[in-house]
Parts: C-alpha cells; structure tokens; sequence
C-alpha cells in the first residue's frame, strides 16, 4: 500500500464509489473556534467507507482469480461492501455469516444475489467452516484489512476529502482494525505538508493504544462495545503503518460515543452508526484538542439498527 | 407573492440560508425507474425549510416595523425560524408557546435569545395570550403561512432545487397551511413549462382535498396525525394559490407516512420528520405514479424527538 497505490484506487472506483458529501455545522465551528469538516461515508453505497475498498481488491485480481470466486468471514459491512462489489464484478462471491445475525443484514447480503452460509457464533467455526470452503472450491479470501488492495482502497476517503477541502491540520479517523486509518494517513501525509493523523478507539476495545505502548500486538478479547465495527484488533501490516504514519491514538467511553451521535442526528440530521462517531467523540470530549484548526473527520458509516426505534413510533400510530 | 418575489427572496437569503443539498438514491431510482431528486431540507437552519419564509419576511420589516418586534404562536419549526432569522437581524422577537411543548424546542428557541412567553394548550388562550403582548407592546404578527413573504421566501425550495438538476416533470411538497406548497407551485410553473404540481397531506389531516372538492375551505378540527408540522389547515391566501397552481393533491395514511421516514433513515441514512418524509410516502404508495419520470421530491425538515432511541441505547451500555 502507498500514496500511488490509493490514487490508482481512487481512478478505479471513480464513478462507481459515491463520491460522499462533506458537510459542516455552524455551531460546531463556533463552539470550538475550528474549520470541521465531515467526510460521510454513512452515504457511501452499502452504507459505509468499505465498499471502497472492497471493489477496489476485488477489480484487482486476475481473470484466473475471478474465475475461483472470492470468500470473506463478517456479519458486518465488509460482507456487504464485498457482496456488492463481487455482484457489480460479476464475481462468485460466499459470506460466511454466524447464525445469530441480524435478519435485516442477513437479507442485505443475500440480495447482492451472493452465497450466505452460516456457522456458529464462534471464531472456531467460523474459521473452520471458511477453510472448507477455500478447500473445496479455491475461493480467495478477502480480509477486511489485512490487504494491501483494501487499504489503498480505504485511503480515498481521506483522498477525495482532501482533495475537496483543501489541505488540512488534522485528520481523525475511527481505528478497529485499522485499514480505515492506515489508509488515511498514506493518504493524508501525502496530500498536506503538516497533517497531524489521529486514530480513535473505543476504551473498550483500545488494544491499538496498548500494542503502541507495548511495542507488539495485544488483541483486544471480545471487547463490548457499542462500536460494534472497532471490536476488531490491528494486524501486523496494519500495526506498522501505524506506527509510521500516525500521530496519535486516542480513546473514548461508550457515552462519548452516544453523545457523539447525538449531536450528528439530532443537529446535523444524519444517521451515524457508533463507530462512525468516535472521530467526532474525540473531539466533543476534548481528546482532541480543536482551536483554531482545520480539521477533518472521517464519518465511516450508517448502519444501525432502527427497529426499536420505529417501533416506538408504530405503537404511537396504532 | 409571485414569481418575481422568489427570485427576490432567493437574492436576500442567498448566504444566510443554508444551500441544501440534493440527494439521490439508486435504489429508488431502479425500483421506479425514474429519477428521483430529494431537496433536503432537513438540513436547512433550524432543522426545516421554515428558515427561508421567516427570513425573507423579517428582513422585508421598515426600520419602524422592526423597532416594534415580532411575534408568533408555535411550538413547531416557524416558532424556532423566527427565533433565528430576528436574532441574526437583531429584531426583539416574543415567541407564544404552549406549556406543555417539548423542553428541548422550549430551550432550542430560548437558545436564540428571543423572549418565550407561555400559554395554555387551548387556540383561545394562545390567541388571547398573543392579542394582549401585541396590544401592548404593538409587535408584528408573523404568520406561519398566511403571509406573501412568507410564501415567497418557502418558494425558493423549488426555484434551488431546479435551478440544480434542471427541469422536471413532477414536483411534490407537503401539504399543511399551504405555504410551502404554494411557494413549490409559483417557483415551479416560474420555471419549468411542462411542470405537475402535487401537494400531498396525511388522511388524518385532508382538508385541502375536502376543501377543493367542496370548493370552499373546511379546516381540519384537531387532527391527530404523527405529522404534527401538518395539522395546521388552509387560510384563503394559500386555497387560492392551489386552486390556481397546483395539479393535485393526494394524501397518505399514517402507516405510508412511516413507511417513507423507515426508506429515508434506514436507506438514505438521514433524520426526517413524519411531515417531512410525506412526498416520499405519496411515490412509495404508488398515490403519484413515477415512472420514466424526472421528480423533485421536498424533504420539509428534520425535528423529530430522538430521546427515546437514545435512551434505548443507554440502556444497553450502562
């Protein structure tokens, strides 16, 4: 992965990736003095950054590849950016899902018309019944970050803000595995000059900010929290360009998240799920420190469940 | 109000209103085929289109006029526009609201630094409470929509939006007092030759439709629609333009109403308002039929009371 590696993506999903909206709020600019600018990939087609990408890899393999179908492992918004890009490709594509996920994503990602199969809500079955299909019938796995491709991918999402903006003091972007924030420092450090690369996790699943401190991974163990996107832990690839490229990691409580999402639904009228509002957490707890900056926060996406809520509304109606 | 009065009032508000975007989605797009533009106002200052009229109307004042201050009776998005637009033209403002209005638009209008003055939750005593200050303090009525500058001001909706994406073949606006879509019909038959018109309001609220049928204006009594910014009925001023200017008026019933907020949110990924989210509902309930068809669809605004999804999701994390 490289600055040319994303610009080279950047061309590629031109046209088929949306290009996303950056937006602004007044009174988030008066309140902390600061030029805000959020890039929202909650506007991204399947609802997140990933699908960038998604077909970013997936238009990359060869016709060889292609031909064998590819496979990934989530229940999340990689297998939907995957199913997507696999159904626009013409590629073969299998999901393997567990069990107990949500019926509505479940129904997402078969409607790409790929291959959903089930396994149990364990990494052991998981991995088990993933391997026996890569055995069967040679499917590539696409790994959510631990890919070049990927992260060139993910990286235009910073590329195409940049670009639009101009350049900026600070970039903040949410950390799970890190594709995400890997992607947007490459891409930031080769746009401006001055940019200081900061990474957000949840204090509940914060093992990027502890393999720092430590000098080596520390997986995060099933971590709980609400940011169900950043649960993942950083890889080796990952962990590097971190280390290279990343000013600072910072974390941020299960409140902050909520009120992070508060402000972007109730002020700015759009739908964050909570891994997509730590970046803006960071900022409204002060962990980030915004005054007199231009900075920029990467939104990673929308998709949250909404059933309780319109059911609250349904019963009101009824 | 005219044609020429929106281009006008597009001129004063030009800068201070906020340029709303206008959204896509190609799902809809293919399930329809049609192309489908939304206007969002939701993303207008103070969260609905209401800002452009208050606006336009404030800054129409004689300096005598302006000494004297404003006033109006709501609790809904016009108390909040007026609150806004006298404190950026530093015009005193007393905003009648009801006792039992909800404390954050209570707080969100005092957050303009106007003067709120309560009443009971009766028409006669918000009539008599607003009678006496005026009486007394000889302030400026600023009716929601009984008013051409108003009208002329919630017009540029539509003249934004097609000076945009160019000529349509269908425009379609919610349909309360009737200012917005009386606004919609000038700007829209202003500028596009070939040009349907259609307002669309709740079953539980249909005294345009009862009223164009009857041919005289029988307002609705109490309606107890989940679209609250459309309870309000027509006054003489908005029945006359509709007559004149707009093709047809259909209604939707509660459950379609949330039908389209559910596309909006879940799909779109943005916050609208049941009010908000009914042009959409006309278009998913097939009461206006899109097909092969260019169609601007008016997102009026965003205020809907998120407290009890946020606090479903604090209660999952604490």
């Amino acid at each position: 992965m490289s600055f040319e590696g994303i610009e080279e993506a950047f061309q590629r999903i031109n046209g088929i990736a949306n290009k996303t909206p950056v937006m602004t709020s007044r009174t988030l600019n008066m309140l902390f003095k600061s030029d805000i600018y959020f890039k929202c990939e909650n506007f991204q087609r399947v609802g997140a950054f990933k699908f960038r990408g998604a077909f970013n890899t997936l238009s990359l393999l060869s016709e060889k590849q292609k031909e064998r179908g590819v496979i990934t492992h989530s229940s999340g918004n990689h297998a939907q950016a995957i199913a997507l890009a696999a159904s626009l490709l013409g590629i073969k594509a299998t999901i393997v899902m567990p069990r107990g996920a949500p019926g509505n994503k479940i129904n997402a990602t078969k409607g790409y018309g790929v291959h959903v199969v089930f396994c149990d809500n364990t990494l052991k079955s998981r991995n088990k019944t993933t391997q026996e299909i890569i055995k069967k019938e040679r499917s590539i796995l696409i790994h959510p970050y631990d890919n070049d491709n990927i992260i060139n991918g993910q990286g235009t999402v910073a590329y195409e803000l940049i670009k639009e903006v101009g350049s900026l003091d600070i970039v903040i972007a949410p950390l799970g595995g890190g594709g995400l924030l890997c992607g947007t420092a490459l891409a930031a450090k080769g746009l401006c000059s001055n940019i200081s690369v900061i990474g957000v996790e949840p204090s509940l699943a914060d093992d990027a900010l502890r393999s720092l401190k430590a000098g080596y991974i520390i997986p995060s163990d099933y971590p709980n929290t609400i940011a169900d996107g950043l649960r993942t832990s950083l890889c080796e690839r990952t962990f590097d360009i971190i280390r290279t490229y990343v000013d600072d990691v910072v974390t941020v409580s299960e409140i902050e998240i909520i009120n992070a999402m508060k402000f972007l639904w109730e002020r700015m009228k759009i739908i964050v799920e909570p891994s997509g509002a730590v970046s803006l957490a960071a900022i409204l707890s002060k962990k980030v420190i915004a005054e007199n900056k231009k900075i920029g926060i990467i939104i990673s996406g929308g998709n949250i469940d909404l059933k309780p809520f319109f059911q609250l509304l349904e019963k009101d109606i009824l």
